[in-house]
């Protein structure tokens, strides 16, 4: 073969195995999403066609790839950016930064969590393949499945993201990283909601609003948007307070869409068929046929939603 | 902080840096291409809207990331299953191992090399961060150009991609990485322009052009071509015999449109300006803003490509 | 300073941490024990003096780092070369491949591995260094204590190890590494009791022996040590049949030598105050002042011996 | 086989490969030198004996591995303790930490690096077993020929050292990193030179001493040892001054004796041969019977060291 002698660089693919039996938690993340969302104007605080957007493509990824147990998006982080000489972006909900000119706040909804079971055997358990190829779906899905829920606003440019896997050899871990992630996104959205009302409702500036929730606890917020806007913060939907989760729930044969959890999850699940389906991936699915991957938005913190689905650790 | 006991979770997220100032090969693969052509009737033995697509993407990446000094597009490894010992099988799919003719025959235009500059400090080098950004990126514009490169043609489900990173210490390596992968377009193309000659023109079922050329070499189909459909196999299209070459070439600085090198690549790179230069690539736009990527179909086994092009491996 | 502008160097010193919370399992291996064991004479089938050192230096060890809470010493795996379809190579260097006869058998005693708590820090979990320094240690033991074992056999050169740390994310695969081995020990030394026996006492040559051994299931290797030479194997030394257990077991407080829990763990276990107490070390070990390490010749497949020390897998 | 349902726990054991084709950098360290030194009465500022036995280990590590086709040994770094609330070890030459009452001043004789050849095939290139094997022989040789350098002073108890590697994909790197450390050792050497001088002939205290030589340059120094001891820095001898570099030169062939290359060098040269030339090694020698690891100390930053010795990275 004409090329054989230089078929020597192939050795410098090293091997780059996963440890068996752990479980992998990969998480997706938007790469420079404060500026996609604005050059898309999303609403704020939350931009719930960009939500569901999210979902579908995290759903779309767990059709695919049976041995995604558990899939968790985050209404994310919010972001302070303040006037400074250098503007820098903080990932954090410190608020006070001793700055006195915040200037912008985002919940971008740009962060998802899949959780593989840990006998997963997926492409071997190579790393690169599983990161990059999870990576690469979840990210075709969000460019494909746009129109649908940005109808008039088409994309400006393609949006990228990028991911990494975590391993956690046991359950308690699995537990806590969402546990985590679910507190974030309960403190980031307290805060987000009180800002923008204080902004869009009670006419303050940013840095104004910023200088009102500054050294606030939770308890003190929750007050402001009741006494001052009427809203009680516990009956915001359910979707920005605990993010969505995704989860393969087993349905009744015959009649499939009488499964649906909650009408809010209805909504979601029903999807056409995912056109994913291909001669490859059909044989997993008939021999899970009576599964349906379904968006929740509920407490994950607490024992029972896991003692109600315990496959999602013992797999 | 309400999320403060969990988040020692994150001291599970490992570092993964690359070994500095050393060459860093990305390649990109695409992920069940075999069935995506199909469903999107791509022309055989190539499909241009296909590679240009492909090109598309790849410059995409490289406007992007100017640690990128090269990048190369493969009319890809034919994939053929034989029952032979003295056949190799390429990554096969095997439609049917236990004929004895080979079944199925393609060339999928889904290979993408890139090379970054060794001293690239890209992410700090981490792995993970580098191969998910990068492969995202590809994946996405390859899903929103598709409409520009197919507009009678819609995308029928999002495609994906796998990416990994291999390390090189050498120049040597580089030259002969890329030399492999050319030479590889070289043999697969050869063979897949006579064998659907064989069938298109030469009315042959594929069983029967797999038995026409079997032992054939390399001399041997250059007259089958010849002798039976007229055709000079050096005069077939570069694209396809070489492959697309994307380098970053100097231009001149008053008239942005009179560098392009060749005839070929012209029409490549006259694209409109790329919707991703944002804020914050803008600064290293500038900074090199006396280059431009070019798409080539040329010789990159053979020193004159190099000794051109000092920049590449020097970087 | 003067070396200032070659201390870039360091930045290719790239971390190495093992996954947290993760049980490490780090297992030596004698190099070249074959010729070792010759150039020193050990006693076949088991040289007690050897076994006995190797216990002395794995209990050095443990002395010197408290997160060690187990160890396990073999008489490690036994080598044949067979010329036959159904028989195991095991790790063999094959003297006379060609033959049709095994040439030469032995248990090494060259095998130990010791369990770290999966909560350790030790040294950061750095790889290479906890590798680099738990095999120079035991090494340096070995070569140091070799006199008081073979006082009138001189060393004849300084022999080595090799050293690795396999994860475990689970107790039940902890579990299963120890039967593993123990398993091992078993078989070995079962087979090579009575291949001793029939070569030593039998009169047979070692061709002979492997002849007379082969096909032969465990029940009818016992039979013939009992039939031909009066051996009962369940009395043939614990230490033989089921390697060596190192533990750190609690002392009463007033008479540390009252503690000993066998009269062969005691012989092992009095040993004088180990020379590596040195500064450093000392808090560790006031800290944990009541424990010492035994050496005991007891099953570990069965729960009992787990049971009674539940330390071993929840520290 | 009774251990068959155990050994899946070998699926555990991951490769780690290092990248093919790029250097080895192999460093050693001794563990607690600090200690170690001070117990056995290790002379000041250098002991010669200890730096000996340094080389022999260096040299026997050599012999057994042939793809190592450099070693340096070190005066290595001094580290000054002060007299603080906690006692903090310096590894470093920043002079001046504020403190009134340095302690004590060493250097410690305890770090080598070896090179292994690019192309080294070495146990596949696994890094775990390089790093332990090579650790473990290294210590090996130190315990047990510790009674040659040290007649009259018994190994107290059982040193360790430990090792790392560190790849470097360039020959300058190579050069830079072996500058760094010999600009390192004569930093060190001059200043523990001269701080020794003013203690043991000078009668200063040695918190005197440090302040004397606090702010001091270089050439400072030299003039204190010249003015005040008589001293000639630059005739140190060029052991202390420059460390021990161990190469593998070709001899000739007749009269084996007549090339070691110094005087000081033929002493370290001529030892016994290596009990540890055995069988298996035994093809490697004859084929390289050419040459011998000899000691020089000599300058390694210029080039004519290296232009002299091109194999060493060309191999």
């Amino acid at each position: 073969m004409a090329g054989s002698k230089f078929a020597y660089v192939r050795k410098f693919e090293l091997p780059d195995p996963l440890l068996p039996d752990t479980f992998m938690v990969f998480r997706l993340d938007g790469h420079s999403f404060h500026r996609f969302s604005d050059k898309h104007n999303f609403d704020k605080p939350n931009d719930l066609r960009a939500l569901q957007l999210m979902d579908h493509a995290a759903r779309d990824v767990m059709e695919e790839y049976s041995d995604i147990v558990l899939g968790f998006g985050e209404s994310d982080e919010f972001r302070v950016s303040f006037h400074a000489t250098d503007w820098v972006l903080y990932r954090c909900f410190a608020i006070d930064r001793s700055s006195e000119t915040a200037a912008i706040i985002h919940l971008y909804s740009d962060v998802i969590t899949f959780l593989l079971r840990k006998s997963t055997e997926l492409y071997n358990r190579r790393q690169a393949k599983i990161v990059s190829t999870l990576t690469s779906l979840f990210t075709s899905s969000y460019v494909f499945n746009w129109p649908r829920y940005f109808p008039d606003n088409p994309l400006q440019y393609p949006p990228s993201f990028d991911g990494r896997i975590i391993l956690y050899p046991g359950e308690q871990q699995i537990r806590d990283y969402f546990s985590w992630r679910q507190a974030d996104t309960h403190i980031n959205n307290l805060y987000n909601t009180v800002f923008w009302a204080l902004v869009q409702q009670g006419g303050e500036t940013t840095t104004q609003a910023h200088a009102t929730l500054r050294g606030t606890v939770s308890k003190e917020k929750h007050e402001i948007l009741f006494s001052r806007f009427q809203v009680n913060y516990n009956q915001v939907d359910e979707r920005y307070r605990k993010g969505s989760v995704l989860v393969r729930d087993e349905i009744a044969e015959p009649v499939e869409s009488a499964v649906i959890p909650t009408s809010e999850a209805a909504d979601d699940a029903v999807s056409e068929p995912s056109p994913m389906k291909g001669k490859k991936a059909k044989p997993k699915r008939e021999a899970k046929s009576k599964t349906r991957i379904v968006v929740l938005h509920c407490d994950i913190i607490k024992n029972d939603f896991w003692d109600a689905r315990p496959g999602i650790l013992n797999g």
